[in-house]
């Protein structure tokens, strides 16, 4: 009879009664109405202190999968464009200024590997949240000698909550989940603001497309990126809620008070933003076009100097003093007024007499992101393997 | 030659100079007066952005593990109260209203067992503070093929970051100690409103040792549980600079800015204050009188309310009609002016003809706790079980 | 034609379009119905921009005023009681330890003055909000010599906003109105707090109405303070909006981003909040039972020695010395084990010989809190001039 | 004899003793040694609750005033600036898109104004910090019928507090200030994006003076405007502050709690940041190059689109289908490949027979602004106007 009244609830014929003081009353009610007395029972050694912990664990249990699945798709789509986009250059930046040649790729799995750890911490939250509550009661526990092992197997939980008192009244797995999309919306932040930089006239580097933008019919050139500033505005909402409920927490009696009520709006909130936020992503990053010309143009040869150093010190200089050969063809360059590659080699013998023809190799941009081939640097090998690595976390996490 | 400036350093005759920038160029200055211009290959491949992450996820890494140690040595002093005290009663609250009764070491352990999460998660967050960047330059990584494994190796580094942007910029594990502080200082804000609570002269259930307290000569009946108050308090300080962080990271562009410079004042003033204050809970803990009188006389009929219902339950009754029965009952008691244990068998009879002469075993307080025997229940045997979980939690978070 | 509109939306009937952009679109196009073409000069010299600003400034403007009328309805009705109860004394405490005898009036009026602080400030914070940014255009201005001045006039403004690049993009105003709420909740979460002590068994100081509190049919003693229990928690969720506003605002570039939109829903949701707390708070005061024996009873001589020391400094000791002549007697009687009003005269002249037969007058709690004349303490005139100040303040601000 | 206490505190002679429990008993002290036991009178009324909340509003209220004067400063060079540099014109952004061509000084003005606000609310929070609650003893007042009028006009307080419960435990001018202050830094922080934008290679409007910001030897061209990101960068640490009181606030019981405590390290940090912030950003200000040049050239044709649409509708066409025609122009100019100011009179003609001659002015960036004219817009009359409006709020402040 009880999956008669679950088949009610699926088919949306389920009648509420004005009587009714939440889900469980009402189901115990209409049980009540197909069985008779007999579903008093229902209630025997549960309290709705134990009840709606567990209800909102089982929740937030298939949210997380859910969340974690858009993450993963978002993660993917990343990596597919990395892989696809690896032979691009641009200038890298630091402070906003310009650093260093780097791979366009390089730049995207910077954000994919952010968000692996994301997606890492979600299961590490999603463990915790998964912790069956069930048979605490009120307060005290369950004194009809429930098995709550055999609860935990049938509900498919990973492990049982050891105290009752803290059973009912913890709200850790609420708050970690709060700080963990508070963490990616961070992430995600960081990303919408470069894009929109990338998005300026003045960078010019990417275009997003028109559905994750709004256009002017006055002013076609201006695409606003609508999109990338809802998601670097929901950082904000989101990191409120988490604050919002550590503040109601903090200092609070233990065991179940009226002030725990706080904790589902929050996670309603917050999974539907998120949602919507990594499909939003999603969709952004899938969709854009790159100008691959502008990229190539935005690369100088002063960006090559910390290169020009490293040539000397694979000559055999240390690289203290290599730094300060370099600096002084900066400056050679500088005071001739030419760019740093338009010296001639003899002027850079002055300097140092290290220098000899292949110094020219310096000067390509292609050959300066080659020699970044350690682990985890900007050369293609290293980013094939960032690819890979990736990638297995990703398998490996879905297992 | 550089054990000789470690010791130094050790010895503390390491002479800083006004030129030296930061720690990295004092030494390599300091090497350079020692052997010569080759000290100037000390900074080979090398920045200082990859070197300031490698510094401070050391530095964290330490930490974390002296913070696990006191967090520790806190839930064993809680655990080895809980064991010793196992047979003292007092009044569990909900809504901060008498509930039920249940062990005072059922509410030791309710606290204890929420600390075993933040032990659990310092795991975490250590797991991934070590985890090594060195070998990721300012930006595009390192060019003269440096072997970050072997790095990671000497260094005892759990893993290698993935990519030289991200390695030189994220400050995930220092949003995520931030928070891990957080939400224990939340559970120890808690436990510290409990007990200023119990402290009051109208709870009376424990006493702070002088150590822990502030007396007065004009008022010796009162003292102030200082202690608790700044424990409680610091939840807010902690929370802070949790907040704090990640508003500077939020829509930060990627790779190095100044802005992240903010991490360390952070870390250090949070690291501080939770060492400090886990201390103190330890001391406060391990000092505490209680007054089990007080606590027993706290105790009293109308409490047993939902035991009376259980009563009738483990007779046959549905629950939801015992309920109502034990409704009745308390009713009748207050319409008579009795209190519930007071009720004739005859009178209890006139409720339901269930009730027999066992009925007297309700009304004895230890006769209440043992029947919640489910796992984390109140029950002798429950709380023992609490006890040996949480030990062997310990035991395996040391291994 | 333009009020024709108007009674459309009073009266419910305006139909929207799904290609209404927003609402200003929806009245040109319906006006343009009704009109023609003329209707298209509707938008002239505006933009989304200053309009939908202005048309938050309008609804805050009115929800401000809804507010502080609630808010005076709260404080007078504080007040009222305040007035009432006058003659009702129990303890005060620092700590949550007793501390001296005080009104309960006293109590109510802390709370009501932290009450008009928050008064003060709505009106500051609608003083800001109640300027016109109409005419700033979506940037640059208004292009057609637009009066400023008299719209402003028209609208009844404070006045108008300076630099339309400022006014367009700024949201202090909300900002502000969140950080008050904020505030104000942490008052109200304070208040709440102190009331939840004193409907504790323990105290037993006062007792919820029933239509503030939720009882239990098992345990008809146990009333859960859930009104109060709201209030505190809620100003968690309040200060979350303020804080996730705050971080959406940092680092934005200047002008109008997307990002603004956040700043609706917080308001909408803090507002439908505040209206809710305010108006449960005032009921539950209004409602609100006091147990007028069980404060006289929580009263005890100990909580009279400061006015030991006090007799003393009237009698022309220093108070040092007076403070430590007290701490004697307290000594002596806890020595001997009797109450510190049990002191004989005699036994009190061994301390000090200003001791006479009118200490008895320092044990009469009555007595106690007369002293207390200062401005802002807790005699009756004292109590009597807090509550024609507060009032006074009520006036004005209304005025 | 207590000037002579003061004398020593000013030479640097005052020694503490290991005995002294804070100031105000070592001020006693000492003052025992200069004239015996009556200086045992000096507590005489006054509680520690009282003294140090005096204290603590003492230290902020000449806070108040040092932070105002820097923010004056900053404002003034701000407004001088836009004084000085009238004529030059830039691209206005929505959405970091380009929008309508602006004045420089327009900019400025739009972040002095932005600051007018946070210095008004200064004087209101300044106004509620000089309250005085001496004479509020540690909760029931002063028992002596100390004259509390008399100390406020001798310590020149503005006003009293009102209630001796509220005085002794109330932080809303500690949580006002610190708001006030993230507020402050949430403009500043905001100017900073923009500034750091604007120093980019890709805008290359502005260069930082080396002073604020750090070079490099190996890439001169580089210069990290460090001082900027600083700036940025603080609008966490401040607003952590504030999260962290308000938590510390929440759900606290009435009057002093050791809670409280926490004030103090908050105020002092945020004071200190503030007080180097506003510095730095005067410095920054006033010692900024701008790019006049690369400003101008980065005004395009299709930046007056709107303006287009403006020509029309002085023609006497309503807006709406003036901005549909004007963008037929633009459309018809993208078709043709030319800018919009390339097409002929005649092209013009074919969309609407109200473009003449004189629509040639359209296309001058001069005109263009001059057309912004209302208050607040980025006419040269408007802008003086705002300089006049922003100088004439600061002489009203400082009287």
């Amino acid at each position: 009879m009880a999956s008669e009244v679950a088949e009610e609830w699926a088919q949306g014929t389920f009648k509420l009664n004005s009587n009714d003081e939440d889900i469980h009353t009402a189901n115990e009610r209409r049980l009540k109405e197909l069985i008779g007395a007999t579903a008093g029972k229902l209630h025997t050694g549960r309290s709705r202190n134990d009840q709606v912990v567990t209800d909102l664990r089982l929740w937030m249990r298939q949210t997380c999968s859910t969340l974690s699945g858009l993450l993963w798709e978002l993660i993917r789509t990343m990596v597919d464009r990395a892989e696809a986009e690896r032979d691009v250059l641009f200038p890298g930046y630091t402070h906003l200024q310009r650093a260093q040649p780097i791979r366009w790729s390089h730049w995207i799995l910077s954000h994919a590997v952010a968000l692996t750890r994301d997606s890492e911490r979600l299961l590490e939250v999603r463990k915790r949240i998964n912790v069956l509550p069930l048979g605490s009661g009120a307060i005290a526990g369950n004194p009809l000698g429930v098995d709550r092992e055999l609860l935990r197997a049938e509900l498919n939980f990973g492990a049982i909550t050891l105290n009752s008192m803290d059973a009912t009244s913890e709200r850790d797995f609420v708050a970690e989940f709060l700080f963990w999309a508070s963490l990616c919306m961070t992430h995600l932040s960081r990303m919408a603001e470069d894009l929109i930089l990338y998005c300026t006239k003045e960078f010019s580097f990417v275009q997003l497309s028109d559905a994750y933008s709004t256009g002017s019919s006055l002013m076609p050139q201006k695409k606003n990126p609508d999109s990338l500033e809802l998601i670097r505005s929901k950082a904000g909402r989101v990191f409120g809620r988490c604050a919002g409920l550590l503040m109601t927490l903090k200092g609070l009696p233990s065991t179940y008070n009226k002030d725990l009520q706080e904790d589902k709006e929050a996670v309603f909130e917050v999974s539907d933003t998120m949602s919507a936020v990594l499909q939003v992503a999603t969709g952004v990053i899938s969709t854009l076009q790159i100008h691959q010309e502008n990229m190539g143009q935005a690369l100088s040869p002063d960006m090559l100097a910390t290169d020009l150093a490293y040539y000397l010190v694979r000559k055999g200089m240390p690289f203290r003093q290599a730094h300060e050969a370099s600096g002084k063809a900066v400056f050679m360059a500088e005071t001739k007024g030419v760019a740093l590659n338009q010296l001639s080699l003899q002027e850079l013998q002055t300097i140092s007499p290290l220098f000899s023809g292949d110094v020219i190799c310096v000067w390509d941009y292609g050959h300066s992101v080659e020699q970044y081939g350690a682990l985890g640097g900007t050369a293609r090998s290293s980013v094939d393997w960032q690819i890979r690595q990736v990638r297995a976390l990703l398998q490996a996490q879905q297992a």
